[in-house]
């Protein structure tokens, strides 16, 4: 496989820029409403936001896609999870059979769902509603080997951008990337760290639920995996290529897909910023395109959203990944965007404005 | 008129008692659900506080009801708004014809809205949605003279409780007050203050727009007022009598028939919770049926919160009132809701659980 320059580094293309026209007229919009002046707080901030990505001053939420990159890690060898490894395939096929945290939360919300299976060790076979792109049943143990060769780093990219080529051709105007791995907050603490340059320590949590114990012997494997890939992390694709992890890869590949496709992306906790953050290294111009849905429990994601500056809409304690932190967000956006569209204005309504 | 003793007192009575079974028996539920334990953080805490609230493991928020009360303040006279008071009206005739932010919230969301009208300077006049209980066109001033008189007082309180009533004969599974009254941060941080005896500047805020000069006026007039009413305040009755509004007590009503009914209460922003501090001094064992929605950006709310022990779901800087900050965090008790009672347990889907 050779593939030309041009398709191997689409994801050097910067992003879509933003209409600000669009963004203004909203701004403009939100100070006519039946309110005080502000009243309406970050709602007022989301609707403008996306009213400068979607192009229009009445932004629209009704289609959102979400698809879950499920893919195991060779890094498990270590023992770095409290949960067995054929939990990955279980689980895709509990997102499939809808018992899944992830499954309730879309089919509540009539968002569509859909799950990418870049390969794991328990093979779930084929499902309704899961993609296969199975590129091995695991990475390699990152801790002495790059976690990906360079065919499955480029496929893995390349899956997230077609996951967000099918959202876009199914009408989205929201896109949330989930992901399943057991071990892969092992992954994007290591991928983190080595994008950061912070120690182990600081990024290691207790994931699934280790005990202190297990996280300082998952700081151990961490500083491992670093020690082990010193001197080739400074270009940020080759840090994810390392370190990350299928669903890593190709959540960072739709990251970048949607900023081009001008697709705003509610990012989830950990584990999908993780990725975002190798994504805006690798293309700058994607951080415009990103929202953050909400504070994990996981005690190193505080970092990740202060080096991307972003601030999250809820703090609810959550750990559990799949993408479920940015759907139990979406109803939050969808309702700024509905006070936006649907509320009177002081002249239509006959109200008073504010003294002076 | 010369109520019963039982009838004028019925505030007195204590709430029904929590269903501590159902709430044990949704403990257990989320325990076998397919997430690492504990991974839904508050949204787990949620659905087994509902279900301790609504007697059954699996709690339901299908049908909710919105009733905003409405009410004009005499303490007006002072100056101590960015608004006209002809805008408590004015926008009584907003909601009814749906373009308030609260209609907004409640159409989209398929939830009941009803407006009381307890009394405005500017009489809207009969509207389709509005209930008319008009005790006077405001309160009095209560810098010289107690707000409300007592048949006023009790007929504010029976104005929530009537309100309640008729939510649970419509079938409500949740209760949500809304407020509208041009100057009632003025009348809830004086009632505040009265309750807890803290000095006026630490609740006087700016309200739907007051700049640095028109807080410390708006404090200055709540210092008058406390000391006009000084010595009389002991009785946390007495005190929403005094220093409250119309809306304030039949919202402290309000609370106090859902505890009674046994049905949960969801608490909006400042306004809402200075009226429920005052439900609970009435009525302790109120405190059981309150969920708190959101931190409102007005600075005293965070004072009432610690006072009530209650820590809000959301924080995203709104201070609309309406009952919309509970509005827009009813989303999450829903999906806190449907995960509960939607989710495989891990023995439904077959997969593996935590090591040891």
């Amino acid at each position: 496989m050779t593939p030309t320059p041009n398709e191997s580094d689409w994801w050097r293309q910067p992003a879509k820029p933003l209409h600000r026209p669009a963004g203004e007229a909203a701004a403009r919009r939100q100070a006519q409403l039946t309110k005080p002046p502000g009243a309406l707080g970050r709602l007022e901030a989301i609707a403008i936001q996306l009213a400068s990505m979607q192009g229009r001053e009445r932004p629209a939420l009704e289609r959102a896609q979400i698809t879950v990159f499920a893919g195991d890690h060779g890094v498990m060898a270590e023992g770095v999870s409290a949960f067995p490894q054929a939990v990955t395939g279980e689980m895709v096929k509990n997102f499939a059979r809808g018992g899944a945290a992830i499954s309730v939360l879309a089919r509540e919300q009539g968002v569509r769902l859909e799950v990418v299976d870049l390969g794991t060790v328990n093979d779930p076979g084929p499902l309704d509603g899961v993609i296969r792109l199975r590129l091995a049943p695991s990475t390699a143990n990152f801790t002495s080997a790059p976690a990906m060769t360079e065919s499955q780093f480029e496929q893995a990219l390349a899956a997230g951008r077609a996951a967000v080529a099918r959202a876009a051709g199914a009408g989205a105007q929201l896109f949330i990337a989930g992901e399943m791995g057991i071990g892969n907050t092992t992954a994007a603490a290591a991928l983190a760290c080595g994008l950061i340059g912070l120690p182990a320590q600081l990024m290691a949590g207790p994931g699934t639920g280790l005990d202190a114990e297990g996280v300082a012997r998952k700081a151990a494997v961490i500083d491992r995996a670093l020690a082990c890939h010193a001197g080739q992390l400074a270009e940020p694709a080759e840090a994810l290529r390392r370190l990350g992890g299928f669903e890593l890869a190709a959540i960072a590949g739709a990251c970048i897909a949607c900023a081009q496709k001008g697709l705003p992306m509610l990012v989830d906790g950990f584990i999908v910023t993780a990725a975002a953050l190798a994504a805006v290294r690798m293309q700058p111009t994607v951080r415009d395109w990103l929202l953050f849905a909400h504070a994990s429990a996981e005690p190193g994601h505080g970092h990740l959203l202060q080096m991307l500056g972003a601030q999250p809409l809820i703090d609810l304690n959550l750990r559990l990944g799949e993408g479920s932190g940015a759907a139990v967000a979406l109803p939050l956006l969808r309702l700024a965007c509905a006070l936006h569209n649907g509320m009177a204005t002081f002249a239509e309504a006959g109200v008073s404005e504010k003294h002076g």
